[in-house]
């Protein structure tokens, strides 16, 4: 009997939250690696913005420097651009003392660290989040990967970076539509675990949503990240805790596929899928209706949608039936039973769900 | 300041070598899987030969099974081949509790492992291979992946199956061409590990290489299989001892992808390689002469290829030059300083393995 037993050191890498981060670049990039070559994927609106910054860092701290740009949005979350990079970085001769350098929002820093992941069996990475909801969740965790036609995230890994470095600074040029997008993931991790954040989100929906001002929006993005950071040490393979953080997001993939995610941004689906667990959270597992309209009133002030615009068709329901954190006895959806918790919940029939997201649909709305 | 602490829990799996297996794979995937789910991958070469005897124990078990046939050959190692199997998986709405079943060779584990790592972030798989190089090798220590046109196994991962189990009995339908290009890696192991191992190959080449007898190679597989094993324990993610499994590769691979996959089975080309390695051995390390031209004899009376057809051109210099463990300063290689010993060793200039090559072209051979 031959027996093979395989461990893995474990690993710990920093998330820093803080100003002026993408001038100081390569040095940064620097302190976590060794190897001469960083290969930066970025997308065209951040690349305007930063990449001539970030390349000019890199390459002061020595580094050879190649660019690619992918086109913005989330369609650009497919197989077909990862091969293109993976074509471009073996041309190149990319080995594995290479890094691959993140610059931009959840969309860039999904697509290159997968890339990452697999290209080689696996070279180091490392994000420098520019979206409010790349530096607060999606840069932080491991978890990356593409869509397929047949669903979202289908293609990925658990593949972390060496460190995110999240600069504040450039939320300065996010539209407002983004920045307001990217807030819906601070409000799902209060939600769900962080309830002294729904105040701090509060003040900042009276102080008005159009332009962020870095140094109120720095204190939830760091909180937010440190509750995100606490949430993959404690379940890295996304198991148990760690299933939480996918509240609002069943609803809202299946939104996000069922329109070739064109209509909503990633944060305005969760928006309306949160929406959606909120009302089905008083449903099924006792979410106190006021706290419940509080929560989704939040959303609104922030500026973020709440309603489905009109009655999903058969491609959102078969969306959400393809879930892939679908149990055999039917769709697993994260509820809120209080304001700041979570319970796995398996919806034994769609009824109550499709009641919940009738009530939903603009023009014929209303409370459960 | 944040910082993410992930640990990763030891693994651990069996590989099993025996007659019989294939017949109960039903109760060996049950007894590491619980999920509902098995989704068999195979090639058509195998499918034909064992595909319904492996589906029907597997359905006798409970299973639900579903079975993808990929063609044979090197060439089904393609990121197109990968991708048609996860967007079959995912219109079956194949879901985290399901596991992949590999039936067949080197290549078949080697695609369906990696569809496996990369599907959902990630699903089981167990690997029932059916050649020698296979069950001695490729199947253990979890690396999978696929070719680029730009280079050899460029896309993939580590990812353990959670058991090997290899049917003996299935040797005996290999054709006597891929029985003994199994029998290169069993040398390989012998040449820079267990030295023991030469002495039992030169008993199998004396019996004959063109039918295997199970019971003569079982031994020699499972040697092969345990000293693989340790040194995957000893080294998981291919940064130290690891690297000595490449013995023979650098120019391996180089030769395969030159003639895009077509000349050579992967066996031959390795032994092709290991005699380059040899004659370099004894320039650059110090490897006796003598020694190294026993072990260039043995892989000849093993039946395996010892020379290049012809002189290769450009693209086979190229090839080597893209190889993924390519250092800085040169072309990294695995050499052999003596017999049951490795060296990993860094060419300043291919002066040396330019002379070595052309002394192993058919027809202007000759001894270094």
């Amino acid at each position: 009997m031959i027996r093979v037993r395989i461990r893995v050191a474990p690993a710990e890498y920093e998330v820093r939250v803080a100003p002026g981060l993408l001038a100081r670049a390569g040095s940064l990039v620097r302190s976590v690696h060794r190897g001469a070559v960083a290969a930066v994927v970025t997308d065209r609106t951040v690349d305007r913005l930063y990449g001539a910054k970030v390349v000019r860092s890199l390459e002061a701290a020595g580094f050879e420097v190649s660019r690619s740009v992918l086109p913005a949005g989330e369609r650009a979350k497919s197989l077909h651009r990862v091969e293109t990079l993976w074509t471009r970085w073996a041309r190149m001769g990319l080995g594995r003392d290479a890094i691959v350098v993140a610059l931009g929002g959840g969309v860039v820093s999904d697509v290159a660290g997968f890339a990452a992941a697999s290209y080689a069996r696996g070279i180091s990475w490392v994000a420098f989040p520019t979206t409010v909801i790349g530096q607060a969740d999606a840069a932080i965790g491991g978890k990356v990967g593409v869509n397929l036609a047949s669903g979202k995230n289908l293609i990925g890994a658990f593949h972390h970076p060496l460190a995110v470095f999240a600069d504040i600074d450039t939320l300065r040029t996010l539209t407002p539509r983004a920045y307001r997008a990217g807030l819906a993931e601070i409000a799902k991790i209060g939600m769900i675990a962080r309830p002294h954040l729904l105040p701090r989100l509060e003040g900042l929906a009276r102080a008005g949503t159009r332009v962020p001002r870095p140094s109120l929006v720095a204190p939830l993005i760091r909180a937010a990240a440190s509750a995100k950071a606490a949430t993959v040490e404690a379940d890295e393979r996304d198991q148990g805790a760690r299933l939480a953080l996918n509240f609002g997001h069943t609803v809202g993939h299946a939104l996000e596929a069922a329109s070739g995610y064109r209509s909503h941004l990633h944060g305005e689906a969760v928006s309306i899928g949160m929406a959606a667990a909120l009302r089905l959270s008083v449903l099924e597992v006792g979410l106190d209706p006021v706290d419940a309209m509080e929560a989704e009133t939040l959303l609104a002030r922030l500026g973020l949608p709440t309603r489905f615009r009109r009655e999903p068709g058969e491609a959102f329901w078969k969306a959400l039936a393809r879930d892939k954190k679908r149990g055999r006895s039917g769709v697993r959806m994260v509820l809120c039973p209080a304001i700041g918790e979570s319970k796995l919940f398996t919806l034994p029939a769609l009824t109550t769900l499709r009641r919940v997201v009738r009530s939903l649909v603009r023009h014929t709305g209303g409370n459960p």
